[in-house]
């Protein structure tokens, strides 16, 4: 969320600001805020406050987004497919380098600028291109089992969009993800008003 | 947040914690969450922490989730259609009415429970159903103009999921929802070992 407020900040020309600043305008705790800060490094001055580029920097660093992380997907069907093509899973940190499912109406088929593959080529594939990251987007009914397939490529992290939760496994690095958050964040908006 | 985390409790059948274990099991500070949760009133029991039935219930009244919000859904291409048919989308709270499109080879086709009308329709039908949170999905390109079109029907909140943040507006709510923080998050936590 920081390393989100500071390029905010940058690409509006800002080159330093005051963690008081940073809370107005991003609704924190400035005691919160330097406290978190104060972990990654000396990055205030004095009377003056952050100076943005560099604290971006180690940021960036910290969550590893300082090399290319290659990702496969499984499960292609509309929100496989929508997450291969999204932009911000194609960039200088992340590529989408291969896309699975089992159903042969899509395997084989191009989405996109991926060529739908059999779910049996995973092990192989992984390998291959070196990918750390598997966005599964499977249905409820088969996310357990695209789950077991992912570990056992021995990938580094799973990231879990299928609409139900998975349990931690200590071979894999897991996030799940619901998507419904942002929804009850604009449903908190309307009350708010 | 807090609210996603009392439903996890609730699941094991928890009817108490304190603010002590909460800080452990979710990573936060205890002083922190005291803060946050006395400004939705008391439900601390001194000696014992939060009994967390009734602060599940208020914070899922705060967030205005006690009362069912209708959705339209703005481009059904893959994402639009991921988004129509998500489970999280529809259920007590939330239920998408209808998806809209420009398209000659969507508009009148079935995606799921829906069939695709032109964005024509719209104003009509988010009077006919009242529907008030719009989801847009739209390709890049055309984001901008379907937020003003979406803008104009007066619905209340916009979740902006197309791959450009909007600016806000006087007239609704608007989130932009950025997919990546999720890939950044599972960055980081292969970093972090």
């Amino acid at each position: 969320m920081y390393l989100r407020c500071l390029r905010e900040l940058q690409k509006e020309g800002r080159e330093t600001i005051s963690s008081r600043d940073l809370a107005n305008r991003f609704h924190l705790s400035s005691v919160q805020i330097r406290k978190d800060l104060a972990q990654f490094g000396e990055f205030g001055i004095r009377g003056v406050g952050y100076a943005i580029a560099p604290l971006a920097q180690r940021l960036h660093e910290l969550l590893g987004l300082n090399h290319k992380h290659r990702l496969v997907v499984v499960g292609m069907g509309n929100l496989g497919c929508a997450l291969a093509a999204y932009a911000g899973f194609n960039d200088d940190s992340f590529e989408v380098v291969a896309g699975f499912d089992v159903d042969p109406r899509k395997v084989g088929s191009r989405r996109g600028n991926l060529v739908v593959r059999h779910i049996e080529e995973i092990d192989r594939v992984v390998r291959e291109t070196s990918a750390d990251i598997g966005v599964l987007a499977a249905p409820a009914s088969s996310a357990l089992a695209c789950y077991e397939v992912l570990i056992a490529t021995g990938i580094s992290a799973i990231l879990n969009f299928a609409p139900v939760p998975l349990p931690d496994r200590p071979e894999v690095r897991l996030k799940n993800v619901d998507l419904r958050v942002h929804l009850e964040e604009a449903s908190f908006l309307i009350r708010a008003g």
